[in-house]
């Protein structure tokens, strides 16, 4: 069984390191980071356990890849238009397919690209950032939560493709949980990324300072409640006390910069197509106005394309 | 007739010295200008003309002002706990006092205050800024819209004393409106006031480049028409195309830094009671959630807390 690793970021570079950490046959795809990775390998500084991959198979384009039987992919989304000249390449006609990228409708988009793969949607709950070429800092958690996709997003339950890479991926040591609702798995970690990614990005802010601000706070409960309550006319029951569960996770927490608080730093598109308004107009589609969660994507399109053009908001 | 100018910034300054420069007997109180300004005068530099008064009544207690006729109260809203002990000195019991503040219900702390007093209230039009010690620069408009107040936001119509303070005001070379309904102007000011003063604290961008982004004038729209319908909910019709009047009057503005966006600049308080929470709680209490303009709100307070914490989120 071979693996392909597509985006050797905080989350391909991580759970790609822990897979050929135990031994399988993992070919990672690199682009800035190709020439370092290539020559000097992974480190994975993890609070579970530092370790280094010295030699890894590193790749700068996908024809180099060898045909695979899974894909692990793990670009920022903002990068998905590539994904058509990728998949082809790095994954058997038949393979697996883990898209393991934030925001809805992303397994939708491979679909159309590989209509015979198998699917599956992985929502990380992972706090990890790359922090150098060809290296990762492993912060907190690290569980994945599977879902296998089906056109329609109606609920696939629990497939065999899903228990076969469930099985490789914890002998890895990732925890995994199968869930049998694609759509509203995704969902329940919009009920997280929505809240926290925008506004560490918008009040420049890591999550405890947040956490730390009655005023913060009360609107990621009040961002919480929107998106619960979207999913819910999206056909997706998430219980108003998942919201309580996410908080008390995020008070937990080491002082984190989800992922956009990082791509803007490091002057990366930001994800608000797949995270903010894929949700937003699925909602509106079924008669739902998510209004704070429009208000936060308008904030981020400016703070986006403004940043882009030299004028940061932060520091 | 004697004036006493309240707080000598951006609009107290600029006004009492369009007063003073007419000839009228003004009285200026001043904190941390005072001693510049006792000295050297005041210099307006205006889009109308550049002007200098070497020589002004400057105090720095209220106590030694004179009792005047009319008082000019242009602190910040957030210095407002500071009026009791202003205002009895520095008005005539049965005098006028003029709010030139933004935002909602200051007029009816006045009257708390000076119950036998007659209170109006003014809403500046006006672009100014001051730039250094007793220096104004004045950059676009100048007008003022005044309605007075009655207790329970009664309309009281065109008043004498509005007509009196009118006549003064215009002979100084201001331009005056008179409005019959105080709830229904002040309103109309948080039209622009609500949108505009947040989102170039939030965003760090003077109005020009908000108007520049599609995103951010789609989120001024919908703001504007968020507190048009919680101004029809309180009982003031404002029409919906008043929203687009005040649009147009952006676009034609030269680049503009809002009073609040001065203020995180240069590390005072934000207006974010009267601007936002007085406006939300009113709509509120006849039954309209102002969701947005709540995001806001609770974005700002954040911003404030932290940056007079260090946590700057600007430049």
């Amino acid at each position: 069984m071979k693996y392909s690793i597509i985006g050797t970021g905080a989350i391909g570079g991580y759970y790609g390191a822990l897979l050929a950490r135990r031994g399988y046959d993992v070919h990672f795809l690199l682009r800035s980071d190709f020439e370092h990775v290539r020559q000097t390998g992974l480190i994975v500084e993890s609070v579970t356990g530092n370790f280094r991959l010295p030699q890894v198979n590193a790749y700068s384009t996908p024809e180099d890849l060898p045909l695979c039987d899974v894909a692990l992919v793990a670009l920022k989304t903002t990068q998905n238009h590539q994904l058509s000249s990728i998949l082809p390449h790095v994954v058997k006609k038949n393979g697996t397919i883990v898209v393991l990228q934030n925001g809805l409708g992303v397994e939708a988009d491979i679909a159309a690209i590989m209509p015979n793969s198998v699917i599956i949607g992985g929502m990380c709950f992972i706090c990890s950032n790359k922090i150098g070429p060809g290296k990762i800092a492993h912060l907190d958690y690290g569980g994945i939560r599977m879902a296998e996709y089906r056109p329609g997003n109606v609920p696939a339950g629990i497939t065999s493709p899903m228990k076969s890479i469930a099985e490789t991926l914890r002998s890895a040591g990732i925890d995994i949980t199968l869930e049998k609702n694609l759509g509203e798995a995704r969902w329940k970690k919009l009920v997280w990324n929505i809240p926290y990614n925008g506004l560490s990005v918008i009040l420049n802010a890591t999550t405890d300072r947040i956490m730390a601000n009655e005023h913060a706070l009360d609107l990621v409960r009040d961002v919480m409640r929107e998106v619960i309550t979207a999913a819910h006319h999206c056909g997706f029951t998430i219980d108003q006390h998942f919201a309580d569960t996410m908080l008390n996770n995020t008070f937990s927490m080491a002082a984190y910069s989800p992922s956009m608080k990082l791509d803007i730093e490091d002057g990366r598109k930001l994800e608000i197509e797949a995270i903010y308004w894929r949700p937003i107009l699925a909602a509106h589609a079924v008669g739902y106005d998510m209004p704070l969660a429009r208000l936060i994507a308008r904030q981020l399109e400016f703070i986006d394309q403004n940043s882009r053009q030299g004028h940061a908001p932060l520091k």
